[in-house]
């Protein structure tokens, strides 16, 4: 990709506005909070562990949004404000309050030094909220590899599968998880048969048809776009090896909120015998919920549903329901793939494994 | 509704274009052969008995574009050449068959007294198909108001009920088949608390969101339009009573093909403990076919995928598949409501019932 999906540089974070996709590349300047918190909430930036290096990155550019180094009680202020804000953008993905979380452990370690270093030498609150950030993103990009390698030791060369929603380079700002996973299998395979990916369309906002089909087209890896309403027949009709989506939030038994339409894809998946991976980063796991029923749903704008892109599909005023996300209980998760490696089900203790 | 679905006066067919539909309600005249095939290819008229219909009126439509009446022979081969050509528009929906083979015995045996009468009296060709397709017509009305007793019967009040593309008054050009009887049920429970009808939007057509919602608006009934990659999770959240759908054939076993997404609905609807019905008329059963192996699948332009309403949501090129149906098997489907009465599952023998 000639834009990079994010990049935090000289102080200045740019994003790849991905509402524009596939029809353009355009690079965004988030240049104070509330363009962060925009870009959150409308989607120019989305997937889980991408929100959570944006609001990362977001701290910093509201402090820089201050001018000249503020004294250290309005700085303390204002990050926590910014934190506070940035946790309002979206409300079920964890990896966003997980980032926030290790920015918030800066701001509290820095206050007494706050701005210009601490007594004892340590470095300002600014570089050390960038030094976060940055390692949040290279920690992603390690993440993401080590989970290419592990979940694509699971597809045989030849292997048709599923995917859902968009989990590739454009939902981490690195390599991607679930279709980090398949472009690996793809890197793999590709002398000897290959992979086949059927992208599912994802309704409502069909980061399915605008996102992965971009990348996978990108990378050169073959795959066919079907509506979600198709995945069941495919499943019945031909060899499907294995379905592949991210996460929002995974709950310590292994319950998965993701896109809307992971569950029917998980239902079908035990119905006709075909393996169900789900592929995210422990970043992704929240350890304080024992199970899905604690993880809160986003309901967005019912006009996504009966206006895709601003036109009207129904009759004015039609009633629509649009939640974002469902939850799959544990035991239809064949494996969670981490970063830690193949976690397999149909039972899980995830804190056991990663706490 | 102000403009009739659909309409034969003075040997003039008028239809609802229902691809305008919900943001204009646009009668056309379809005044020749070609005309009808375009309205059944481009789904300007649907459903699967609405299809029937029209291409009964269709076949007499062909012989008035003759002009005054032709001699035996090429009103004969007009006929002969109108019912091959109304066959080929779309392959899936039984009705469109069975209805042309009941206009194509009248054909035969008018054969020897075409265009003026047979020698013994009986009328002329163009009267006796004219005949033969408002009989079509007018044993769809009672057959749609049948199904509506036999199904609403099924449904308690304050039921919530899921439904998958259009089978109301649009589908049929009468009461409708599934939606005829959600819409019975609401009048029946009206004043002890109703029903309330989740519409699956219907990828990639939108046929839910753009018809059955119009349809359920105009007439009052409650409902919300979900996404169809929704619907499972209402089933695991939400108090689902039943699904309903149509169907375009249902075999002998009473497997059954419907509009694409069906499947995926019927595997939830088990997996959740849901009640799932399909309701048709028996003119949808074709019982020369054993199973649902049989029949055949359309797969329309890959476009209706890639760019809905002519709008690009994909790369260009991205390659795309688009199965227009799926088959349920039968074992899936709690009963089948015919207007003959209701047919109980989850094995059934059609030969035997309807035969």
């Amino acid at each position: 990709m000639n834009v990079a999906v994010i990049a935090y540089r000289a102080g200045r974070l740019t994003v790849l506005d991905q509402t524009r996709l596939p029809g353009a590349s355009v690079a965004v300047e988030l240049d104070g909070l509330e363009a962060v918190e925009v870009a959150i909430r409308t989607l120019q930036v989305r997937g889980a562990p991408l929100i959570g290096i944006t609001a990362a990155y977001g701290v910093c550019v509201a402090l820089r949004e201050a001018g000249k180094p503020p004294a250290a009680p309005v700085a303390l202020r204002i990050c926590r404000e910014a934190i506070k804000r940035l946790a309002g953008t979206r409300p079920t993905a964890v990896n966003l309050f997980w980032a926030l979380e290790r920015m918030t452990r800066v701001v509290e370690r820095h206050g007494v030094g706050t701005p210009g270093g601490t007594p004892d030498g340590r470095p300002g609150l600014l570089p050390a909220l960038e030094a976060e950030a940055a390692a949040i993103h290279e920690e992603t990009r390690v993440q993401d590899a080590a989970m290419a390698v592990h979940g694509s030791a699971l597809i045989p060369a030849g292997a048709k599968v599923i995917t859902h929603c968009n989990t590739g380079p454009l939902a981490t700002g690195c390599g991607g998880t679930a279709l980090g996973v398949l472009i690996a299998a793809h890197r793999k395979h590709g002398n000897d048969g290959g992979i086949h990916v059927l992208v599912d369309e994802t309704r409502p906002r069909w980061q399915g048809a605008h996102l992965t089909t971009w990348e996978l087209k990108t990378l050169g890896v073959p795959h066919t776009l079907i509506c979600d309403n198709a995945a069941a027949m495919m499943m019945r009709l031909e060899t499907i090896h294995s379905v592949w989506v991210g996460a929002d939030r995974i709950a310590a038994n292994g319950d998965t909120a993701n896109k809307i339409g992971t569950y029917s894809l998980a239902v079908n998946a035990r119905h006709h015998g075909v393996s169900f991976y789900v592929t995210a980063p422990s970043s992704t796991v929240d350890l304080t919920l024992a199970d899905g029923a604690g993880i809160p749903i986003e309901h967005r704008d019912p006009a996504e549903v009966s206006a895709p892109g601003g036109r009207a599909i129904a009759p004015p005023g039609t009633p629509a329901s649009n939640p974002a996300f469902d939850v799959t209980p544990a035991e239809l998760i064949t494996a969670i793939v981490t970063e830690r490696g193949v976690h397999r089900g149909p039972v899980y203790d995830l804190r056991r494994d990663l706490g």
